[in-house]
């Protein structure tokens, strides 16, 4: 067991790069601050890291005493200090609750270094300032909360709300021979040494590879239409910023990828959630809200699709693709998952001939979550404007990185690792499969990739937030819609819901 | 000479990675085009990536005929040719100009796979979803210009217009060193591997390293307050991402780095222009300014001031933090060329303690362009905000570089560098000064850090145009105003302009 899991056990130090507590508080009964600051500071971290949302209630204190093995009175004197704070409500026979960000008179304010006017004045701009066309959504605190809560893998607490692969499941070895081969003296040392900026499209050796690589799924792109990001999330923001204006209306997938929400909305956007079934979107509503909103862009992720795991069908990739002209909309296909999915699972992208569509994928899921290479291949006519996009947000990217990626590729280690963690993948998919189900979860689509999507029987937001103060990251159904409903539904993650214990303690707290 | 700038020689090969073609059009009899259309294709490629801005005009037949070493009437079945295309227009007596972009009702459509209806849908796109709300601003066509130009510097061309130190001033053997002791068996696996995504705010070694290394500027900041970045542009948009909405008022020196401005622009921000002095900002234009318009934001380039190399004087840098308190706005204090100043160059971050004031800068200028390392240092109650705008646009930055730059600051190797490159700077500098001034420039500012500011005596956009043309790329003063105002100065880099061959171009292009 970690420390961070270990509520009964005695206080041991923290890993050190564990940024984000995922477990309970380590309370030291020996520390310069009492036991009721150490447990108010262990709560007020988590609402200001917004892992405990707006509207969440705190354990009750009989509850919250048993975890942390205090007194009920220290609870209450540290959710009193809480309530102090500003960052939580009592209200009358329900509990303590977070309150809304807005409401938070001193969010950040224990660090703040001047008067509560200027903190005030801050607060007003980091809430205020967003745009305020949003006729959908909250603000994406949801959002924010789940990536936080991605960086948490430093902690040796599997993650089953995680969206990447269990790190000991990729190849170090592979990554730190390609970075040696792109750095040995033969090289170039324009590159290995960035002495330049680079090229603004990206490293030409990378993009040279992509196409290969884009033609395995029958998408034909010249290395000419690819454009380099750091990262396949910083690929679709230079789409957004770059095809998009305020108040634009664009298709989603509901459920989808919080993220997307978020910076769509952040954007100004108005988002219009299409449900998203086990053979693609909902035609029928899809073209009711492209004749109601005429949107400018489709936003959906066809293969291995987060949350539910499921591919785009042929017949309905084809009437997107009728829908998108009719209606003169373009499609941003988010190929995240690539490298999970079977060759043969069709892209928008290689049906439309990259006319309407822009593809974008990257490396994380599968070679290096903190390279931060990803890419996108759009139509000849975009690329001058995105490139221009991309370099007054960034200017260039890592060419070292890129060449190192390049190196992956082309020497087929890629795809030998992919085929690997595909096979390790489907096992850990049969065993995580049995246990939830056991636990008594229901599979809402067929298991596959690297996502389950399971009704629990109860709401998950709060499942998330009781198991959140047990030490578990989850990703609860509500962060999934961009109006963040409460759903039953979460998102499990094949790789990391394998430990007895998570089902033990889910099992405890959805009896409880 | 490069094969770039030899108008005279023979046709040559193309440097292979040179993607901004920087020199007279090498011209090849044999080839299967024809001459007029290479040299078409020539001034094409230039107008697409707004090489040459439009409403410039192309060199007279006579001249292009003598630089490109064909007969006028070659020339002239060259300009029939982008005549025809659209990206030209004749103008009778005055010659031919380059159409506004979007006038170019081909612009990109000789590449484009399909018809004519969709690439006037995509050129709408590109053009007219940009934020309509810009009162004072044409689209930002002259900062991707320049920015472009920067990376031309794979040509073996030196280029005055650059806005770095040239490569072979940089220490690639420092680099070198420091990513391998980044990457060696004893350093932590899950950073040289980026087998996490790491740390939201950026690497923690790094961040440690920069509140050191801020300290010796008199900025005193935290780790917990600095977020890195790929790069000081993207911190200065995760900033403006961060603290403003569209139609938003922004303060902005004038003359002025570009891309901010057309960064601020593209986002749809009011830009309000402040004259820059030499001992900073018009306090009386500001007070008015903030009074009219109530900005949200001040952004300037306080040390070393890009274009014009001036650094702001202690007594206005606490009139404009009380300017700032008064009317209640932020400061981004950009100080990119950080490296380049004496140490006792007072920072406006420095002053205000970090309380209105956001500090940004990064390594292009001094250690490595292509690792884009950037990093920002803001108030407390900022810097969740401004961590979740990096999240949403790019989720973090690739720790192994953010190491590799931890390394050169912890060991000093930094500090050592910078001083030898001072050094060489200087002596630079009294060279390229003489050089201009023999040449017939005037300097309007002294002579200070990495770039000059002359006063050329003629239209410096025409002296650009007609000197890309032989290969020498400048940064003409327009692209230094938001509204692009025609202008008789330039930027010079002191590392690259000592070239004897560039001041006989610019004389004689002067004087004919």
């Amino acid at each position: 067991m970690s420390p961070d899991d270990a509520p009964d056990g005695p206080a041991r130090p923290r890993h050190a790069r564990a940024q984000v507590a995922v477990g309970a508080a380590a309370l030291a009964r020996s520390a310069s601050q009492t036991l009721a600051e150490q447990l108010a500071g262990h709560y007020a971290t988590r609402i200001r890291q917004r892992l405990l949302l707006p509207g969440a209630r705190l354990p009750s204190v009989r509850e919250s005493a048993r975890r942390h093995r205090v007194s009920p009175s220290t609870v209450v004197a540290a959710y009193d200090q809480l309530l102090a704070q500003g960052l939580v409500e009592a209200r009358r026979q329900r509990g303590f609750f977070v309150r809304e960000a807005g409401a938070q008179a001193s969010r950040g304010g224990a660090e703040a270094t001047h008067g509560s006017a200027d903190a005030a004045r801050h607060l007003a701009l980091t809430t205020e300032h967003l745009p305020t066309s949003r006729p959908r959504s909250p603000p994406p605190v949801d959002a924010t909360a789940l990536i936080r809560g991605m960086f948490s893998v430093d902690a040796q607490h599997p993650a089953p709300g995680l969206g990447t692969l269990p790190p000991e499941w990729l190849d170090a070895g592979m990554l730190q021979t390609a970075l040696r081969r792109v750095m040995a003296p033969a090289a170039d040392p324009q590159v290995s040494t960035s002495l330049s900026y680079g090229e603004p499209a990206g490293d030409p050796r990378l993009r040279h590879a992509l196409a290969q690589r884009l033609a395995d799924f029958g998408v034909h792109a010249t290395p000419a239409q690819i454009v380099t990001a750091n990262g396949a999330t910083h690929a679709l923001d230079i789409v957004a910023r770059g095809l998009l204006a305020p108040g634009d209306a664009v298709l989603v997938d509901e459920p989808g990828w919080s993220v997307e929400f978020a910076r769509l909305t952040q954007l100004g956007m108005r988002l219009l959630p299409v449900a998203r079934g086990v053979d693609g979107p909902d035609l029928a509503a899809m073209a009711a809200l492209a004749r109601a909103h005429r949107p400018r862009l489709y936003v959906t992720c066809s293969v291995l699709h987060n949350p539910t795991g499921v591919s785009l069908s042929l017949a309905n990739a084809h009437q997107v693709l009728r829908l998108a002209e009719q209606h003169d909309f373009n499609i941003v296909e988010d190929d995240t998952y690539a490298h999970l999915a079977p060759a043969h699972a069709p892209r928008l992208a290689a049906l439309d001939g990259l006319r309407r569509t822009i593809y974008v994928s990257g490396f994380a899921k599968i070679l290096a979550p903190g390279w931060r290479v990803g890419f996108l291949a759009a139509p000849p006519e975009l690329v001058d404007h995105l490139v221009d996009v991309k370099l007054l947000g960034t200017l260039t990217t890592p060419a070292l990185l890129e060449q190192a990626v390049s190196v992956c590729l082309e020497q087929g280690w890629l795809r030998r690792h992919a085929e690997r963690v595909i096979a390790r993948l489907g096992a850990a998919r049969t065993r995580a499969v049995k246990q939830a189900t056991a636990a008594g979860c229901r599979f809402v689509t067929p298991p596959a990739g690297l996502f389950g999507w399971v009704d629990t029987g109860m709401d998950t937001e709060r499942l998330a937030t009781d198991m959140l103060d047990d030490g578990w990251l989850l990703a609860p159904g509500t962060v999934f819609h961009p109006g963040r409903q409460p759903s039953t539904l979460m998102r499990i993650n094949f790789g990391t819901t394998q430990d007895p214990r998570f089902w033990r303690a889910f099992e405890k707290v959805r009896g409880g």
